[in-house]
């Protein structure tokens, strides 16, 4: 595909995730323009709305990028989504009649890593709204966890929200031992006991999230119970360290919103080991668009 | 309130829960006259269809007793919910222009404790899809757990359904200990590893609870990781039990689906101080109906 004279071709680069939507607009040789947040886009937990934020993000990044509103559909996307491990929702966001001139889908976990080494091989632990680990060494991929609130990601932001809030409920039936976080829960979510149930009943796994900063809180402030909480979920991610080391993957990052908050908790050995991401998320998406249409345009 | 002729009060008890809801109707003497099964009647995982589920319900139990169906409007129904011990919930349910003469609406609870004790006296443990104590002594109540899927029930069924999922992924990703549970949860969901979070992803937590004889069976068998989550759901119900003992109830009486399977997992000591129910909570739900109807009809 050749652009047609004044019609010059943008990346999109976009970082979907249970909380927040992030784009990045780049030209054709990796400057970035512009970049935008939206709402949450994770396809797990609500399809339509995960392409409202992708197209969203999009549009305010143009802006932001002083592009016209247009352009949108020329620009070749790379968008990196939680849960398109799965399946039948990779089939569902493939078969979206969107906006843009191409649109090719990797996972969040994908696109983080490219973003982190620049490069499709290495290793990366995203601690956010959720937790997952991913390694790529020699084209081979290695998946760990992510599969999900409230069955998995544990020592992620929903999954200590959510201990937490099962610790206050023990708690305020005294058969659990007390703790601060009840007071903390209490102050954030305006409710005590059984009210928390009706505040909570049916929420997102990001609103579980945004208990975590309270959590972080109240054990570095030496409350046991969130000590236990933060412990438990930062041995998971040790070990999630330790599976992915194993694969060798030259370089193993840790980011996501949680992750400068948990790294003192980790398995001591494990710090030593982490490298500092390169760039995020948004710009592995567009790394991986501009591979991969270089690629479709050669073949 | 006085029965014009031919116009004979019937009662309707319901019991309404997380998996089924269950209906009876008796005479104004409490004769038994006919039973029925409908769907999931939790409020909290289902507004309009836990209204659907107790009119259906009330419908086939009319029908097994014989009855025309016009004999609803007649009915004088106690209806026992759980999660109507959330303030809004026992508000939306009140306003509720049911199709029977009167309502008396009552927690799950209350309704399980009058049908096991024939009494408003007395203490209850219900384990099923989700777990709850409740003790009434000297018309003071006390309540304990209930607070719901995914963040409280221990011991329940759900809670056991996902504390077994959990640990299928763990050991899916060689990050927990192998288990039997994850033939078991193979067989019984067509789906391993990442699969598993396709068939559970936002299901209600009666599907949850449909894993726990699994659990059982796995713990039974001698799996360890089944054995841990057994004995963890185990010790809540115990710590639960002496809690209620503490209260003097005179008689406590463990009820529910799994009853019967977590019995033998209990803290010894508990056994002993169990009872036999005297009668199953929509038992319970009509001997309420009665006597609310008494008095509102003495007053």
């Amino acid at each position: 595909m050749v652009s047609a004279p004044g019609e010059e071709h943008y990346y999109l680069g976009i970082d979907g995730g249970g909380t927040k939507c992030k784009a990045c607009i780049a030209t054709a040789d990796g400057r970035v323009l512009g970049t935008a947040l939206a709402g949450p886009a994770n396809p797990l937990h609500g399809f339509e709305q995960t392409l409202d934020s992708i197209e969203c993000a999009a549009r305010r990044a143009l802006k932001d990028a002083q592009l016209p509103p247009e352009t949108l559909q020329h620009l070749i996307a790379g968008v990196g989504l939680a849960g398109v491990n799965v399946p039948d929702l990779y089939r569902s966001i493939s078969e979206w009649r969107h906006p843009f001139d191409h649109l090719y889908l990797a996972t969040d976990l994908g696109i983080a890593n490219m973003g982190a080494h620049h490069s499709e091989d290495g290793a990366v632990i995203v601690v956010g709204t959720g937790s997952s680990g991913y390694a790529r060494v020699n084209g081979v991929e290695r998946l760990l966890g992510g599969h999900g609130f409230p069955y998995g990601d544990q020592g992620s932001g929903a999954w200590m929200g959510l201990e937490a809030i099962k610790a206050v409920l023990l708690a305020s039936d005294q058969l659990g031992p007390p703790t601060n976080l009840t007071e903390g829960v209490a102050r954030l979510l305006g409710a005590k006991g059984i009210a928390i149930v009706e505040v909570m009943s049916g929420r997102p796994s990001s609103e579980y999230a945004k208990l975590a900063p309270l959590v972080f809180s109240a054990a570095e402030e030496g409350d046991d119970v969130a000590q236990k909480i933060v412990e438990e979920g930062a041995s998971y991610i040790s070990s999630m360290a330790y599976k992915l080391l194993d694969c060798q993957p030259g370089r193993l990052s840790l980011i996501g919103g949680l992750a400068a908050r948990i790294e003192g908790w980790l398995a001591p050995g494990i710090l030593k080991d982490l490298s500092i991401p390169l760039g995020p998320p948004e710009e592995g998406a567009i790394l991986f668009a501009r591979q991969r249409h270089l690629k479709a345009n050669i073949a």
